[in-house]
């Protein structure tokens, strides 16, 4: 039987919780389906803090290197506000995604059917929306050095980010982009600042150069991010495949999550380069959602992005298609029946706590 | 009789044209209310390289630099897509920032009544809104080095682009933004990413800090950029002031003007800091939308956010505040009566051309 190892770091605030419930998918893929799945499990950001000093801890890293997937739930809280910046929770993150070299994050921005009422846009301009957002998760201002704050003196501070991209790292990044396009409606839209920055220049310049190279039949549109986030409010439904660097994608990421009124759903995968010898890639899947310190213990949040994050695993680090969809399928039926946790509570509906969502997405599946 | 000294520069595509309302306003003001507005008049952008080889000449630079203000209509077009980095059209308006050191942008993203229907959000969610989002304008990654494209060898190229912040610099713009705050409601949103980024820590703590120490009266909020993208989009009228770095500042300001449904009517206002000695400010007023070369020299451009960034300069530059609120009156007056250009056409409206909202507007003046 095949072995499937993964890591959890359920993390902080409601991660947790929304773990609990993929943990009860997994027993029973492994019970109905003999699916193999061996878990471990770790800490990290505040909680790996409190227990190590560290937003995470030596031994969790090199697990989260040996496992197939890492199935990582939220970090952060007020109560690590005042931590030092070099162990803050999303440290912990930030080298998980650094020394995976997990550069390609995917974040689709769909939105449920059943919750297009919940977006603050016109329904008619979400109905529908399938996004997949592509966005650079290894390099540019994030990992860039110098990264300092220097004493001028005179009471003057000089805070340093540092922008930095190879060729290769914006090559990688898009030819993940054009794959993907093919899979679905063959369209990529490469976003930059090439106006202002040097880094948007090159970004341009190699994405053209690589849809020219191999992926002529895909077809391709370049826009200044500013515009993008202009054109993502206005009729985000243009859009197909949208491919971008690590703040940016950041930024826009998240302004397309909201649209959607199903950011307590979303998913995202993070991505390795195929191993040369065994084709495997190394992947973190975590929901789009943070860590809602407010709600958490308290038996409330919504596990579904947590949930579409593991059937992202199933499909992209296991090959499981059929069950991916199927889990995909569970989800939208529940909502469909009018089953709701609070955060996209809606007239009529019932209203279910984190176990109950859980256990009525693994009825369906 | 007071002096004015007005230096207009219409730039490329629908600028000129939106610029001729303009100017008609001002002869109207020197003949009728002896406004004594003395203007000049040079090329910038794309107009200006064809004209010099520079996206800005030296004698303009000059010019600008005396002005007492400097009206700007927009730059660019795909007849400049290819010519050099350095002389490219946005050059002329970077350099205009950062030679009069006009730190402070001044964008608000107010929603005109008569166009929440324009909006692609729920009109419940943007009729009423008034945002003031403060740019930091001449700092960050716009201006800072090193920013180079460096041949690697190999093929391989590496991008660079550094933000740099300094602590007077964030200082400066801070107290803009809760000046600003309280002439409204008193309120200030800082955005930063100081879970990644060293500039974002850096502003964080000068901003909290300016706040203790002068305008502990006004309420402040931080909210990390990314959060702050998704909240305007869920709920914008939470906001009065906003205050961030010049990117965020460049994608969140867009993202707010696109939500108004009020794009081609939203001006801005970019100031210095005020001279020792005559307490004036340098400043430049443009509209936030684009040169539009699709529609550019065929009569049918908006030309009320140009009329609106006018008026922003008599309000800052002059004080003229009652010919400000008179001239913005005007504006909502014209709208409400349904005169429309072809961009914010209703049913029901008079559809007119660039000149004909221009004489309207005057005529309502
Ligand atoms: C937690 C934070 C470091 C992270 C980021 O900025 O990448 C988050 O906002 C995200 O988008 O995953
Ligand atoms: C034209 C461009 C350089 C400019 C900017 O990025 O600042 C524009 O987008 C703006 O917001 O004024």
């Amino acid at each position: 039987m095949t072995t499937r190892n993964l890591f959890l770091l359920p993390g902080d605030g409601i991660g947790p919780e929304a773990m609990g419930e993929v943990r009860k998918i997994i027993a029973y893929m492994n019970e109905e389906m003999s699916a193999g799945f061996v878990t471990d499990e770790g800490l990290v950001g505040g909680s790996a803090y409190d227990a190590h000093g560290a937003a995470i801890s030596e031994a969790d890293m090199q697990k989260a290197l040996a496992a197939d997937a890492v199935l990582f739930g939220a970090v952060g809280g007020p109560k690590w506000d005042d931590v030092p910046y070099e162990v803050r929770p999303e440290a912990g993150l930030l080298r998980l995604r650094k020394d995976l070299e997990l550069f390609a994050n995917l974040r689709p921005a769909i939105c449920y059917p059943a919750l297009a009422a919940a977006s603050s846009l016109k329904p008619e301009l979400v109905e529908g929306l399938d996004i997949l957002i592509i966005r650079e998760l290894t390099g540019g201002v994030y990992f860039g050095e110098p990264k300092t704050i220097t004493d001028l003196g005179n009471g003057q501070k000089r805070a340093i980010d540092t922008q930095v991209y190879d060729t290769y790292e914006i090559e990688r990044i898009s030819a993940v982009a054009f794959e993907m396009a093919r899979t679905r409606q063959n369209r990529v839209c490469s976003m930059e600042k090439r106006n202002v920055m040097k880094s948007g220049v090159l970004w341009n310049q190699v994405v053209t150069a690589t849809h020219k190279d191999k992926y002529s039949d895909v077809k391709l549109e370049h826009m200044l991010a500013d515009a993008g986030g202009m054109q993502l409010v206005r009729a985000p439904k243009q859009f197909d495949v949208i491919v971008t660097d690590n703040l940016f994608g950041d930024m826009l990421s998240d302004v397309a999550a909201m649209l959607t009124g199903s950011l307590g759903m979303l998913p995202s995968a993070s991505l390795g380069a195929p191993d040369g010898k065994t084709g495997k890639r190394k992947a973190l899947y975590e929901p789009v959602h943070g860590s809602a310190p407010d709600i958490a213990g308290k038996g409330i949040a919504n596990p579904i992005a947590m949930i579409a994050s593991f059937a992202m695993c199933l499909r992209y680090s296991f090959g499981m298609v059929k069950e991916a969809d199927n889990l995909e399928t569970a989800i939208a039926n529940v909502l469909d029946k009018g089953i709701r946790t609070a955060d996209i509570m809606a007239e009529g509906a019932k209203k279910v706590g984190t176990i109950e969502m859980g256990e009525a997405i693994l009825s369906e599946f």
